[in-house]
């Protein structure tokens, strides 16, 4: 079911090139309707958040603000091994957390001078949360754990109404474990809007996370510079690098995992072993058929489904670090020696038992990884998405003495005459 | 010549409202251009680039690079003291990023299980130098310095080239002592453009730092995600904050450093003391007419300078966290007790010896700032700037034993039943 290539510099420029082609521009007709959403929400708040929660979803509610009551409810509807298995996975995602948070620094030098750099936490937060079948609870642990972590004061979390006007209590669960602050009824573009602008209800956020639709996408794009916003989702992919002696069970059952997410995911074998090659074929064909989402799994196997077989473990790696995948498996006997030659992978699951579903809901490390190549430049989710820095600088009357007149003269050769003013004031 | 403000809540909103109507939207007609630029430097490469510099710089280049005996040239044509000082001050910014850097982590914990990030610094940047009056070395400085102690692999310069076809040689004694690899003749959104995809001469990148014209800053904003981008800078804002001790003199002199930038930058000064803003009015009244700037700080004071007096320090500090301000002096009796306060700026100047120049040139803190009211989200160029992280993850077989049906439970809740059965087939 994977297409086979034998590497070769062509074909590495090709791979890329097809998988750029998973990209889509922004469709220019959605990017109007959202414009015209927002500015409405911009203009009207509330109003207009009910307004069209009524016209998507579907809903007339009352008013957007979900109770406590309502949260505390969704624990009797909700297995009690489900919110064991889910209370566990937060803390494993806190602890491994934890180690992500930096302090700031001061760094003092001679005549009193001293400067340095602050780590504040941002203030406020939004998280949305998607509906109905992509409504996934461990997505509202990755996001909101990092953020509590970080120090931020005020999580807030938006997400469609159900169909009764509910929440969906598997979400309202993770909501509570993870510690949300406030959970607002509603979604789309409308949701980001309110995040960015603010309402009468939903106050107005430093940064806005979470997946969603293309609505919300496009939303959260064109509200960034106003609030941040986290990386825009692209399709995602998966890269296995297995020798001889890796398992073609695993492997095909690994690749089915990511493929099973989207039509335009990616699934790459690159291997050293034809061998193995043919049995993951094998293996892929036999398990495929007892998947529930196996058209889509064939369907993206077929599409973006490829086998490299390359000549040494050196040449694996560099296929990976030009392809930068969102998730790279190494099921080889030594997968630490390899890991320092990995340059470009959002996260990396090494050996035969770190299967990427375990990173997906348990393990602690983030799921909210940079797709479609940008693991070139862009990192996981961390407490680092929920600070900011700040920089400090203080210079005594000795020092500017003794550095002002080349603080002058480095302005005045830029034609900042008002700039060297200010150090000549003080000289005199 | 600063507009006074009394202090009410009314006016806080009013005032951010104003310094928001700095804000320009990306002129339709521009985007049309660049967009057009970008895709035939996406297509013809080379050429387009050197066509380009015909039409748009006047000048017909046999050749994109700066060669290394015009970069050792320029040591003749500028003045001893410039370069010594120029030296002086990165050695400062070097030893001030120095403490920048972060290590990666790891997490051993029990049953083998091991989990942690790294730290990779981007392999390849570009820099943005712009040309004419806007060529500023320090900003050289500024955006290689952090790139270098990163760890980057290689930093490619482009700038336009002066009429004669040359460099000019304030920029090209900036970029050797702070050490570029290469520099590139092309300036505008080619120069962007050929970062972003590659040509025949210039590499293709992983991130594009640096300020630039409307055309570059839309040229950023279109290539971002292909490849990341720093910060799009708006109109930048200094404001001070003043105790009746401050000294009228050295208050005016700074607002005018910010206000000599560009008739939209804004500078504002709060304080506790009706008597030290009537003192400043007096200082702009004179030090003005005496500064080559005059008609811009005229401009851009009448149009955004405000004073705004309030009762005490601790609303003071309130106006600044609200207003964010890129550039933040504090000069009252302790500033240092104060910082803490400070949720949101850019860099924070403290005391009366500290003017924001010293910052911009000298003392070792980065001059790329968040502007425009971004410092509530948004950080300093940092060595963080050019580094990504990558998370890794292994679990023994007998952790996947111990922990696997709780993970197969989680996935199938979510409906992916394919993540399900990755870890199913290693449980049998």
């Amino acid at each position: 079911m994977l297409r086979l290539m034998e590497l070769t510099e062509k074909n590495k420029t090709a791979l890329i090139k097809e998988l750029k082609e998973r990209e889509k521009d922004d469709d220019l007709e959605v990017v109007a309707k959202v414009s015209n959403i927002l500015s409405k929400v911009k203009k009207l708040g509330d109003k207009a958040l009910l307004s069209f929660t009524k016209e998507f979803d579907g809903v007339d509610l009352k008013e957007l603000e979900v109770k406590s009551e309502e949260l505390d409810n969704a624990f009797k509807l909700v297995e009690k091994e489900f919110i064991n298995a889910l209370q566990e996975a937060a803390l494993n995602i806190k602890e491994y957390h934890e180690n992500q948070k930096n302090r700031g620094y001061i760094l003092n030098k001679e005549d009193g001078v001293y400067m340095g750099q602050r780590v504040i936490p941002l203030e406020k937060v939004g998280i949305y949360v998607p509906g109905g079948t992509a409504a996934y609870p461990s997505s509202v642990l990755m996001n909101v754990i990092p953020a509590k972590v970080a120090g931020v004061k005020e999580i807030i979390m938006v997400t469609p109404p159900s169909k009764d006007g509910g929440i969906n209590p598997y979400i309202a669960v993770a909501a509570k474990i993870s510690g949300i602050d406030k959970i607002y009824k509603v979604g789309g573009a409308q949701a980001v809007g309110a995040l960015a602008y603010g309402t009468e209800t939903i106050p107005k956020v430093d940064k806005i996370v979470g997946p969603g639709n293309m609505f919300v996408a496009i939303a959260k794009r064109l509200v960034f510079g106003k609030v941040d916003i986290d990386m825009i989702a692209g399709p995602s992919e998966i890269l296995v690098i297995g020798d001889k002696n890796a398992n073609p069970k695993y492997i095909a059952a690994d690749l089915m995992s990511q493929a099973e997410h989207d039509k335009l995911a990616s699934s790459i074998l690159v291997t050293t072993s034809m061998e193995l090659y043919k049995n993951v074929e094998k293996e892929l064909e036999k398990q495929v058929e007892e998947l529930e989402r196996k058209e889509i799994i064939k369907e993206s196997l077929k599409n973006f489904g490829i086998a490299i077989v390359c000549d040494n473990l050196k040449e694996c790696i560099e296929i990976s670090n030009i392809l930068a995948p969102e998730h790279l498996e190494i099921m080889t006997e030594n997968p630490m020696e390899l890991l320092g030659e990995v340059k470009n992978a959002g996260s990396v699951f090494l050996g035969h038992y770190s299967p990427e579903p375990v990173g997906d809901y348990f393990g602690g490390t983030n799921h909210v990884l940079p797709t479609n190549g940008t693991a070139r430049f862009f990192s996981p989710l961390s407490v680092d998405s929920f600070i900011k820095k700040s920089s400090y600088l203080y210079y005594s009357e000795e020092a500017l003495k003794k550095h002002g007149e080349k603080i002058i003269l480095l302005a005045q050769k830029e034609g900042l005459t008002a700039h060297a003013n200010s150090v000549k004031v003080r000289l005199n």
